[in-house]
């Protein structure tokens, strides 16, 4: 098996991009629970991620989500976000929360409407040219409840034609992302439900059209790591949206429910070459904090994410190799796991402090005072939240 | 196979109790949508619940949701809707949605909150006693996100003795009805997450102490009519909520689905001697209308229910003891489906008509003008919503 | 909704093929049961299949599966066939029960195992072109049980490279049908497990490539119908394996489990042009009969079949589209529900008798002595099973 | 968190039965592969059984299953095996591979049956008797494939019969223990699908009737540690049937598909006393090696329990309670994941050398040559199966 320092070097270009609602409330729809500290502009959520990365230095963009972080002036707020130590990262559509796609946006079968939501898509470029953002991500709420209300055919025509308007706008160096969810809020039918149709729809826009694969977006049982090394393999791996399940899109903390999916995810991301840092996939958390503090849960699941590639670095593929094609099924079973098992977090803490970074953020941020800080001066205003 | 009139006599006393909270407005975490007419008030909501059965013959009682319909006077409600024609049928305590529940109630570590959930119970008894209603039903939002963030044992030991406390002030015709759900709003573990949890808790009880059956609360592939005969078998099925999922607790419309489950159901709960008069079993609707018209939908439900009950009658229950004691599996089989097959609609629709019902309930909703009239009555006031 | 008479000339083209290892016994894991009158030869098999396409006029060609019914002289055997009224129909390779194939097959590490397994497929093709057959169905069970036992990226590849090999020797009029299947017998990863990768190796390959959708190969609450519109919109739907699921690949009865499931694919079946006369869609069973007789349990399986498409062909589809256009949620389902509700067994046991077939083909077979007369006869010998 | 020598001794009394059927070869439906050196006598795999003990210290026990596991003189069994270092654990019976039992065993319609069934395992008991066995393990294949096939509430009182008059004959120092599992072989429903129906018959029989629960045999998203401290809560867990799952009852080694589980799981039983050397609770491995060696695979196992068993004690229990008593959901979490992440695997090679075990027990039978002697000597005579 290698050795913690001689995969430390890859460790240095990980970046993972945490999201701008991360740092708002959120909850189920039982209750969102508010929290002392919570952002109330988008320049607070902002300040926020740029937390995060100061304490992890794993963090340096943050992606937004329109129309919840909508502003006058981007390149102000670019020019925040800048002196935070951030980047703003993807921009992310919303066609799920104007009354007029309570039955669809994209897919929706008055072309007024689709119309709108093309418009809403285009104006998220706009944000893109002026904030640098290079990705636009869809995910489409778009679907019905009961059989017979929609015509699931139709509504993948028109899905095709609205990516195509959308897709046409986009200038050279941007791409369209487009997300996947087998369910949610949609309970028949949901229209672009699983990666095979993520794929064909972004397979008929053209080469700058890619899939994001949701960890939590999948049915019971499936083999995610599967779905990231055909992705890979097909070129058309996009993004990631991390976060952990035991049971739908429970949207916790990525690595917390099952550590040893997060491992086997980030083996065929390093396998698929994902991984190299001009791979084009962008690594982005997109989770809820419903119960926990947030920044602190935030640090945690960058730090998850560290903790599993250094794992996934440290696997001897050579050896792994060797027993594969020995046909030695518990000897690659044996190799694969020494990597996983083996506790990287002492070599990661001195791997931090020869940056310059706290050996533990997550005991430098208690200490830091931020959390205090943050509750005692957010006083007033709207909490922001879904 | 029995004809339909051999069984229409049965349908007689089939009553089903309306949730108050399936005439407001409800949705995903994503988004509630608002619909025109959607009440402002707790008479309102029985006003829409009492058209349900003028329109069926099918829903007599209306639940209620303790804080969501609290009321000064329960004595002037109670009286309401006598005169609407319904009655107040079962109260529903709520643990979630009070900023001090966040970790639990009934279960919490902290006996003050534990104490402020058991006296909320204590006031829901108080509502029975005021309004007639017998039965309190108890959903527990309980349990936990992340491993380890909570003790599931002392939990469960907590909430032995919590409803212990509760149990105790019951009246003697009043009981005490524990729903059990795999999950949501928790997504590592549940407090009370299976019908084998709650019967425990509800045996350690006493007498009047049952379970409550919500059809959307099991883990994929669980066969939810086994357990309706087992906790027949045993005694302690309260309550019915009936809804319909094809993913997690969708809540749709009870039988759109997969009617043939609910098939299946009504033919247990008959076989098991649930469907008498005298049974103790109390049937409700547990649903959402997100993006469906609330009282229309309602009205779908309890006829979905009255025909499946219907078909579930008409079984021939003698010639399946024959087949299934000959060993045919074919034969048992089609017997049990013939009775699936058979469309019993026009048979009902003439039913009714000899009750002095519409045939079509739903043709007759809609040509009413009753969702006209509230449409252009409710302006103004804040529609209700969870 | 139109009458029975008016989409009852739609049913006369309908054919469904029959597996003829059907008619062997099967099992699970723990225990295949024999049962009397069960064939030891193909040609007993050929001849039970010729038995269910009497009493239904609905299964006019049989499945082969190679090794199992391997014989000297095919031309024989088709001539057989054709004297029983049946054809030989698709042709199904099978690369899980030779001994090399422990740890895969067209997806091998070993070069020369991957070729035996082309191999197997090339004389697939001589078997087709000496049985007339169009379709070699190809199902893998090729995949593994350990996380790191496999490269999972490099069996794709090698998979592609295979299935390319066979590919260039297809015949023009001949296809290639690749299934897919999430899990058994690999319990960690299949090589083929979902339709998205079925789709991009046969896109890769050609038009003469196609994907085989079993109604019982996917994840706990996968929309099945989607797929199935999907396929058909990409024109890649070559063929279904038909059967019924409660849990995993249960391989139940077709439209036993769920017949409203049946119904919603049926749908769009005709929904997307595959029901068809000339759509290239084979429709086909693929079933165990565990504990039931195999004879009546196929007829049974195409009846329930030919039910389910006479209730999709009778759904008024412009009320239907006329619904769903208006965002009439609850009027289009009831239009979708109202034809699955419509029982069509009286009408189509006119629509039988009218064509020379017995009413009720279940009673007619119990009646016709076939079942009592393999039994006597087919004594001795070994029965044939999987 | 404790160190690994303030652990270490509660390792000492770890035992983990094997069973005898892990040495014999199994497979899937599909096909059952045979290896060399497979054992072909009951003595071979007791044999085989007290390697895996003699290389990790951990497997003193095997577990017979009856009638496979059936010879002349159950005296000079024993005695074979303790001269082999080991002894005879869990009888397990078999009412699922006889003829008879194709419709049910203790819930068979027909009394004859019933009575057979019961007398089955009246002969385990003698087995017993004369093993020294404490244990009759139930796991019942009963069930059935189509929703009308057989009655269930029946069968539900029948199964109670059928146990009670097992449970008469029961010495005093002899429990039953039954096994539930939600599907297959049987594919609609199944006679003891869960924990709760377990539950209910074993409390009916009296205080030596105990729960099994087999790690592989939930819905999928089940909690299984729940239900671990709910038995132990109950005082009702008799034994555990390791094994681990992507799946369904995919009866992977143990930890390999989720070995976070398998930690979650041992702290559970930890927690509620389960492990206390006289806790009567019964852990025992439940595999099939379809495609691994089945000795390594069985040493891999009980190292993977006891690896987790360490970690599990690991826990700070102290510091987990102060941050649930605090309502710290990041800190509570965070304590419990320190344990999991805790290489402890040179700790306890230490520890096994310290007691004159071979420091890494796969290494050490890979170079016994035990392998290379059986595959050498056992040549001819019928190897053991299902």
């Amino acid at each position: 098996m290698p050795t913690f320092e001689q995969i430390s070097q890859q460790l240095d270009h990980q970046a993972i991009e945490v999201p701008s609602w991360a740092y708002g409330n959120s909850g189920t729809r039982f209750k969102v629970f508010g929290s002392a500290g919570t952002p109330r502009t988008v320049q607070e959520k902002i300040a926020d991620a740029a937390a995060v990365h100061r304490f992890t230095g794993l963090a340096p963009k943050v992606a937004l989500h329109i129309p919840w972080d909508k502003v006058e002036d981007y390149a102000a707020l670019t020019a925040y976000a800048a002196e935070q130590g951030v980047q703003i990262g993807t921009i992310n559509s919303n066609t799920f929360q104007d009354d007029d796609y309570k039955l669809g946006g994209l897919t929706h079968h008055d072309p007024a409407i689709r119309r709108k939501a093309i418009d809403h898509h285009l104006e998220c470029l706009q944000i893109m040219d002026a904030t640098g953002s290079q990705d636009l991500k869809i995910w489409l709420a778009d679907g019905s409840n009961y059989p017979g209300q929609a015509d699931m055919r139709s509504r993948q025509d028109r899905l095709a034609e609205s990516l195509a308007t959308i897709y046409a706008e986009l200038k050279d160096d941007q791409r369209l992302v487009l997300e996947y969810k087998i369910f949610e809020p949609a309970f028949y039918h949901t229209d672009v439900p699983d990666w095979g149709t993520a794929l064909v729809q972004v397979q008929a826009l053209g080469e700058k059209a890619m899939v994001c694969l949701d960890t939590g977006h999948h049915a019971p049982s499936t083999n995610v790591e599967f779905i990231v090394a055909q992705l890979l393999r097909l070129g058309r791996l996009g993004s990631f949206d991390f976060n952990s399940r035991f049971y739908a899109d429970d949207d916790l903390i990525v690595g917390s429910a099952d550590p040893f999916q997060l491992f086997r995810i980030m083996f065929e991301v390093v396998r698929g070459g994902g991984y190299a840092a001009d791979s084009g996939v962008a690594f982005m958390l997109d989770q809820c904090h419903n119960v926990e503090k947030k920044i602190p849960g935030q640090i945690r699941s960058v730090l998850n994410v560290q903790e599993m590639t250094a794992r996934a670095l440290m696997v001897d593929t050579e050896a792994l190799a060797a027993a594969q094609q020995a046909g030695d099924v518990l000897g690659a079973h044996e190799v694969f796991m020494d990597a996983f098992y083996t506790d990287v977090r002492p070599d990661l803490a001195a791997w931090r402090e020869s940056r310059g970074l706290p050996a533990s953020p997550m005991r430098a941020y208690a200490e830091s005072g931020y959390q205090e800080t943050i509750e005692a001066d957010r006083v007033g205003g709207t909490q922001l939240s879904w």
